[in-house]
This record gives C-alpha cells, structure tokens and sequence, in this order.
C-alpha cells in the first residue's frame, strides 16, 4: 500500500463525511458539566468528557484538533488523558495537535518526534517566527500534516502579522517564504505544509487561499470567536487544498447539562450544515 | 516581607554568584554519557544526569533554563523528570522554562498557569506571532517574567525576524510594541517583561539593550552556536537589566565519561569567568 499525505487523507475524509469541521478539544475543567467534574477526579472527568463528545461528534468531524494548553494544565496525568482521547478517536479521523511550536532545529526535531511518533498525531500547528529550521523538522515526517500560523483570529493577530513589508502584509510574506521553502509534499514524501488562517479577517483568508491554493487550510474563529461560514466558503471558492474549520468552544460547551453530549452534536452537525450548502 | 520581582531577583542572584550564565538543560538521551544510559530507565538516566549537573554546577549558574522540548519527548514520565529536576535546583536561583509558546489569551491563560502556578518555574519563552493577548498572560503573573522572543540565534532566525519594517528590522518593532503594553513591571505588580537576543547577531543584541535598557535580556548562541563572550559584553555594556548569557550544550557534553558532571563543572566555570572580566 502506498502511503497517503496527510492532505489527501485529510481530502478523502472530508469527502467521506460531507464535511468540512474541526473540532477543537480544549478541555476546560471550569467548564465541563457540573456532573461529571463532581464525581471525578480532573483526569477522569476530562477522559470522559472528551469520550463522550468524541462519540457523538464523531461522524460530523473531517478532524479533531487537541489544545495542548488544556492538556498540560492536568499535571503528571496529562500525558495519560492525551493517549486516552487519542485512544478514543477512530482510526480514520484525523487529528491535529495544537501547540504552536517553533525552536531552533534541535529542539523543533524532539518537539515533531513527540507530536508524530510518539503520541501518533497527523498534524500539528507551528510557529513560524524563528524561521525554516523551526519549521523543517516537522516536514521531515511523510504522511503528516503542519499548519503554519499566518493570519491568526485572536485580537493581537494584527499586531505583527498585518505590518507592510514590501507592500504585503507579513503573514502573506510568511506565506509566500514558507512555499518556497519546499515543494508542499503531497506525493507522501515530505510532509503537507499547510496554513493557520482566522475567519475574523476574511481578505486575509482570500489572499492566503490565493497564494496557497492547494494547500491545507486550517480555519479558527467561526461561531464564538465571530466569523461566518458562507464568508469563509466565498473566500475560499477557487482552490483545491482541504478546508478545514475549527470550532472549540461553541460545539464542547453546547450544553453544561447532562445533555451535553447531544448538544455538542447537534452545534456539530449545525455547523457542519452551514459548510455544505448544497447539502443543506 | 514584599515580594521582589523577577528581574530584581535574577539582578540580586547574578550579584551573589558573579555570574551572567545560564545553564541551559537540554537533556538528549542520545547524547548522555553512556554508563547513565545503560544503567537505567530513561527517565532514571535524565534525572541523575540533570542531578549531577546541577549539583556541580549551581554555585556558578546565576539561572538555570529547561528545554521543554526534551522533557516532553520522554513521554508520560516527562512531568515526573520535569519536577524531579525542578526539586533539584536549589531555592535561590531562578529557573525559566524555555517553551516558547504563544496562543491566544484564553489558551495563554492556561499555559501560564501551568508554567508558573503547577511548575513554579519563575520565567519562561514566549514567542509574539500571535500578539499581546498571546503575551499579556503570562504577564498577570507577579514576580514571574517573561523572555520575549526578538531575535534569535538560529539560521532561521533572519527569515522573519530581520525583515525591514518602517526603516527598523521586525525584531525591533516587536520590542517596542511589546514595551509599548505595559510598565515592565518591576515594581512587581506585574511579571518583569525581558526578551531573547542571541550572541550571533551582536548589531541586534546592541539594538535590544538600547531599546530595552532596563530589561532582562536572555542570551543565547554563546559557545556552540559560535557567539563570544566579549562582544556579548561590549554591546550589553550600557543599560541596568539583567544580562542572562545561556549555554546548554557546551557544558552538558563537555564529557561523556564518568567525569561529565566535572567537565561541565569546569565549562561552566570558564564561560562565568569569560563573562566577568573584572574577576578573572
């Protein structure tokens, strides 16, 4: 068997569940069901909060993306509660990890070797300001997956990459610099480079998609953080690369009822409706 | 007794032991002397090879700085390593957990916490893509502090970060909007906001301390990534914060016999005395 990259396993996924939704697990103990933080300890509630929206959600998901940040704040059991929610993702849904790395290449080699063999991820979200070799590292792993920050969702996201540098904005440049780095991979030898760009700047998401047009993109900000679905399908139209939109709160924090669980799927599948028009 | 801020303790720290340096430690189990490596588990091998190191080591180290890339490629034993190596570090010198992370500020949130309220490292890297929301947490955390990626030592580290940007480089722009947030803070109400400049481009390094003169600053690319100690000190020579010059492997594979703990002993002894002319 031939292996795949991850762009086209993360393509025939999304053509499989006629969706293009990511859904960020950011287990937030402060947030979970009253019910479930009550009865256990942290770890146990957030294995089994994430097992059962993993259940539920499963089949409206292209993919699952795990904010690291949440799973370090458990302690000596966050390495546990990562592989027991990875345990419980099935085989053919992809999954991303959320860290935002970015370190010299020495270091960048141990952070990809933990991300890709040891914890099994397809893909991971890289920092690109200390440059290629921060980057490299985690393209040196065929059949996964990197997502580089360009134009990010979060208010700071204009304080740097929005600044003119020959007349572009500096997230096109990092864009445009990072393509040229290599060849994107997608014959399975390298790894997919692909993109971080928000849906609170639409023009941004347009450009990008212009530049990278057969590139993964990995889209945050619809839902809590503001964006709208039918402006990211517009901006995205022309293209071939996977789509990928990431919602994280608005599915997981649905409901805090018992409840809980179904609601995440119906904001899934709510979501998943409002990215396929034509299904809709 | 009133809390004393990060930058006065590293100050007051770098005054008891007349040092500048930072043992940076990067533990590589490839790169282990080999009787520790055959002897143990892993995780048994790092932490007595961390134990060692700082054992012979603490006297002449004004701070030390984990690579958390190393730590979490040790897998679910990596929080146990990470304590164990903390526990070792004696009270009195302040220890930055070097992860460079960057998300947005609910994200930020919790790898702050998890750094300084879980871990009790006293400062850590933070990378500025993302902007202040990604930074500002990290900076609601009093007497702590925070090493703001400017510029960095890496090859990689002229593809962005030299880019020019209304007449000035990025990186300097980075540092003057970041100084541009808030008071640095020393005053403790706040954490102390400093940045990374490396030995490799001393242009920068002279820039950053005049820009940031009261700021600490992490230096790394001293030693194996080619830096010297005299030009670090002639462009630092103006300005009050502290000076941190890091070294991680030139000290911990000075030797890989069973006199590494001495040999890095001794390289350590060098650079502190390479770095404080007036003594030697």
């Amino acid at each position: 068997m031939i292996a795949r990259s991850f762009a086209e396993r993360l393509s025939a996924r999304q053509a499989e569940t006629a969706s293009l939704v990511c859904i960020g697990l950011d287990p937030d103990l402060q947030r979970l069901p009253p019910h479930l933080a009550s009865e256990k300890t942290a770890a146990q509630a957030v294995i089994a909060f994430n097992r059962a929206i993993i259940e539920t959600t499963a089949d409206a998901a292209a993919a699952y993306k795990l904010n690291l940040a949440f799973f370090e704040a458990l302690g000596a059991e966050s390495w546990n509660v990562l592989q027991e929610t990875l345990n419980a993702i099935p085989e053919a849904v992809p999954v991303i990890a959320d860290g935002k790395r970015g370190d010299i290449g020495n270091s960048a080699r141990f952070y990809a070797h933990t991300c890709f063999d040891l914890l099994g991820f397809d893909a991971c979200t890289v920092s690109g300001y200390m440059g290629k070799d921060s980057v490299a590292p985690f393209l040196d792993h065929p059949g996964r997956g990197v997502f580089l920050l360009a134009r990010t969702s979060n208010p700071g996201g204009s304080d740097f990459q929005k600044i003119e540098y020959q007349g572009r904005p500096l997230y096109e440049h990092v864009v445009r610099t990072a393509l040229a780095w290599e060849e994107p991979g997608n014959d399975g030898t390298k790894g997919s480079l692909g993109f971080v760009a928000g849906a609170s700047d639409i023009e941004a998401l347009r450009r990008i998609r212009a530049l990278a047009p057969g590139s993964p993109l990995l889209i945050p900000g619809v839902g809590a953080q503001g964006g709208h679905s039918s402006k990211v399908l517009e901006a995205v139209r022309e293209g071939s690369g996977p789509v990928l939109v990431n919602s994280s709160r608005a599915i997981l924090y649905a409901s805090d009822g018992r409840d809980f669980a179904t609601a995440a799927r119906k904001a899934a599948e709510a979501l998943r409706m409002s990215l396929t028009p034509t299904l809709s």
